[in-house]
């Protein structure tokens, strides 16, 4: 049963929403998911206020811990990353909710254990029978540790309470591997208590893409085929791999990102109205849109893939992609992935989505530029309006969250000279209410059981169903080329969009 | 015939255009206007090089003065308000050409010397006879003056050159008066001859209202009453009448700026796109929207008025108007206006533009502001959209020059919440160019002999037309009302907008 509060009226979504009682069960509490995202974003929501007094976190993991451990694990974990000030009488208790449970998630024992630990949390700490499991950890322990919770009763709530699972991407490498994966979950837990994050649905910036479409007259007159030229969607990162090679190697740029971030923020960008803003109207719109992509004929053409060489980034002499430790010399891996997709309806036909990701750009940034046509005609002078470009809507996702308009303005002085001016909002400058992080939102919408954030098994397969032609094209196709770090990619991603007469934005 | 600079394409208007050889005769010298914006406006078009060499200018005044005490009054002038810096060379070479007759309007003599001394200009300076004569003076005098250029052979160009009059607003004080002003005017100059300065067409951003409009692909879509809800149009002034009472009464806010400024500025937001920007294809827009101007109904509840009253005005106690010096304790003139008009045509149908002007409002600012209906449907819950008020495009002619965009944004935090921002843009923040003053502008067009910022005798009239009712009905109805200096204007004004379910902006 979810907690309500007397205090407030359920219809109004106004007031901060506040967890019922509850506890989480954390799988890999050792990586850098739970230590700088996920035990933060816990201590942040306790913190406002928004875990229920008796929140319990059990950590689950193979190293010979007690409780006090793993405490100071948490501890150290929210000192360093938590967003919001340290403030002693929260941390306490909090952690008196904190228990530990030491095991291989093959091992029955340990399981037991685990049932054990959340049955004394109901008595001692009222969490209820409502618990939610974080599978931090590789996807490939997924069904295991699912079959584990099912075997030993812990996936089957008793009464009124619940049971969910949160799992993180990579959803799979292919179609698949992804319906293989998402089998083994739904043998355990029924769909509505799997939660996928990903957590770029969870960022302010986000979700206001929404929220800007469709609580404004302005903007949705001018979404369409008729006014948009077309859409880039760009997440660029100015970092290498770093120490993950492991889990990059054979992964790479498209399904790292394109797969689960990009096509997602492409599904919020080109989606029709949603009868409301519940799980089901959004998932229903979103799968429209996925479904309604149709792949250019020529993939050579129509994508680009690259590795970063070994040059200078931020005043440092960085290694390539293939002398990074742990990647094979004879990697395919791609660093850099842009693709062209075509939404086949009424609304969109005839607009490119433009679709790129890599590591070692020119800058951080993630924004979604939606591109206007030229106007139809022009009645200033051919010079006039030469130092003009096509108007632009630019969504600034990160860093320097907020919105850009760009459009023609007359240049000051006696002649008619028309150039580009930028109109910016800044979400920071405009709102003094902090943004809470993407894992704060999405924890307590887990917790909540709200699900309209995290996208379905059904999203998940269709996303795939696009890349896996792409991702077979470039495996036929050899070695990707090579680009230089902190430049924008490699050439043939240029050529790709100057093929169609247009050019990537420098963001 | 215009002077051509050799090293420039006519057709490349993004060039500065250069005068031809020419003079000015300026009447009028000792007022403000000449003092203030005129003679500096002059100086910096020559220290930004856009005169020619040898240009001259003639002050006509009753005073007794020298040649030498004339240059003493242009170069005080231009010393206190010269937008440029002052640079002793180009001051010596300006001053070269300055001359000084003196006489009464009615003086044949002095009228004499003034056709002697443009011919001696003509000799030694090369002005090759072509001369703008600029009547700053009251209208009064405007058909005198214009007479004895005529009986004096200043008025008619020899051969390939050009002579032109420059006047200044009031155009009258109601069709007829205008259309007698007019006439004699027109007795003397051709029609292309005749530049009526209204000093707001000259401002960059109202120029840009053009540029914005019809260089870019994304307003036009919504420049229609689809979307339109309404249109405001702005100018508050916080100050009272100052010293211009014997100007002031009997004129009042509606004659004194609403017949020009406003209703020039609702022809440029309201009309179609001109085949070109020519001054031709201008006016014949903009007629076309005043000519579709219908007044409401009900002229009493449609319009408001008001006098200031006595209160605190910027930490000083102020006179009401009818306390000013100079002002009689009876007078029914004006200091507030506000009226409302529909423009009958297929794009505007349904869409009140609200236009208002008056004196010693809450601050200094001149905007237009186009209102949006609201979204057709809100797929949000009703409390979240409870701060979202209408789209908005504001354009701020001055001060403060830019647009502003108002929509609806999230909030940040984890419930949807939708209240509005403001997307900015500063004129003076986006270019390194220095706005010229718009007097630089329209000097210089009326040297070039381009007319497109200047309106035409047709649309002066249809400007009387539109307001000529109006003030019949103020007539008859009385005194006006009464508001506190630093407020918005009367509450009238108020309910003429609350009765169309309206507010006014609080700029």
């Amino acid at each position: 049963m979810t907690w309500t509060n007397p205090l407030r009226d359920p219809r109004d979504r106004r007031l901060p929403r506040i967890a019922g009682p509850c506890g989480m069960v954390l799988f890999g509490v050792t990586g850098d998911l739970s230590r700088k995202k996920i035990m933060p974003a816990i201590y942040d929501l306790a913190n406002r206020g928004l875990l229920p007094p008796g929140f319990s976190l059990v950590g689950f993991a193979r190293r010979d811990w007690a409780d006090q451990d793993f405490a100071q694990i948490v501890h150290d974990s929210v000192k360093s990353y938590a967003r919001t000030e340290f403030r002693e009488e929260v941390w306490k208790q909090l952690a008196e909710g904190f228990r530990f449970v030491q095991g291989d998630f093959d091992d029955d024992e340990a399981f037991e254990q685990l049932r054990q630990t959340t049955e004394e949390l109901d008595r001692t700490r009222g969490t209820e029978g409502n618990h939610a499991f974080y599978l931090a950890i590789p996807p490939g322990f997924f069904g295991t540790v699912a079959a584990q919770l099912k075997e030993h009763g812990l996936a089957d709530p008793d009464g009124d309470s619940w049971r969910r699972v949160v799992v993180e991407k990579p959803f799979g490498h292919d179609l698949e591997s992804a319906q293989a994966l998402n089998a083994s979950l739904a043998e355990v837990f029924p769909s509505g208590s799997i939660f996928r994050i990903d957590h770029y649905l969870g960022k302010e910036t986000v979700q206001n893409i929404l929220a800007t479409r469709f609580s404004n007259m302005m903007f949705e007159p001018l979404w369409n085929n008729n006014y948009v030229d077309h859409v880039q969607i760009t997440m660029a990162e100015d970092v290498g791999i770093g120490g993950r090679a492991g889990y990059y190697d054979g992964i790479g740029a498209a399904r790292d990102v394109i797969q689960n971030h990009l096509l997602q923020l492409m599904s919020l960008v080109a989606m029709e109205e949603p009868t409301s803003f519940d799980a089901d109207s959004l998932r229903i719109e979103k799968q429209k849109v996925l479904a309604s992509v149709k792949l250019p004929r020529r993939l050579d053409l129509a994508t680009a893939r690259g590795q970063y060489a070994a040059g200078w980034a931020g005043g440092e002499k960085v290694a390539g992609f293939l002398e990074e430790d742990g990647i094979r010399a004879t990697s395919r891996t791609e660093t850099f992935a842009a693709i062209t997709l075509h939404v086949e309806t009424r609304r969109w036909a005839g607009v490119p989505f433009y679709l790129r990701t890599g590591k070692r750009l020119g800058r951080r940034v993630t924004e979604v530029a939606v591109v206007f046509k030229r106007a139809p005609h022009q009645p200033f002078s051919a010079s006039s309006v030469e130092e003009l470009t096509q108007n632009a809507l630019v969504i600034r996702i990160q860093p320097d969250e907020g919105m850009t308009l760009r459009f023609g303005s007359k240049v000051p002085g006696t002649a008619m000279e028309i150039r580009d001016v930028n109109m910016d909002f800044a979400y920071g400058g405009s709102f003094t209410e902090d943004s809470p992080e993407a894992y704060e939102r999405l924890i307590l919408d887990v917790l909540l059981g709200d699900p309209p954030l995290f996208p379905r098994h059904e999203e998940v397969e269709l996303s795939w169903k696009i890349l896996d032609p792409i991702l077979e094209a470039w495996e036929r196709k050899g070695k990707p080329e090579q680009y230089g770090s902190g430049t924008w990619g490699p050439s043939s991603a240029d050529k790709m969009l100057a093929r169609d007469g247009r050019v990537w934005r420098r963001p």
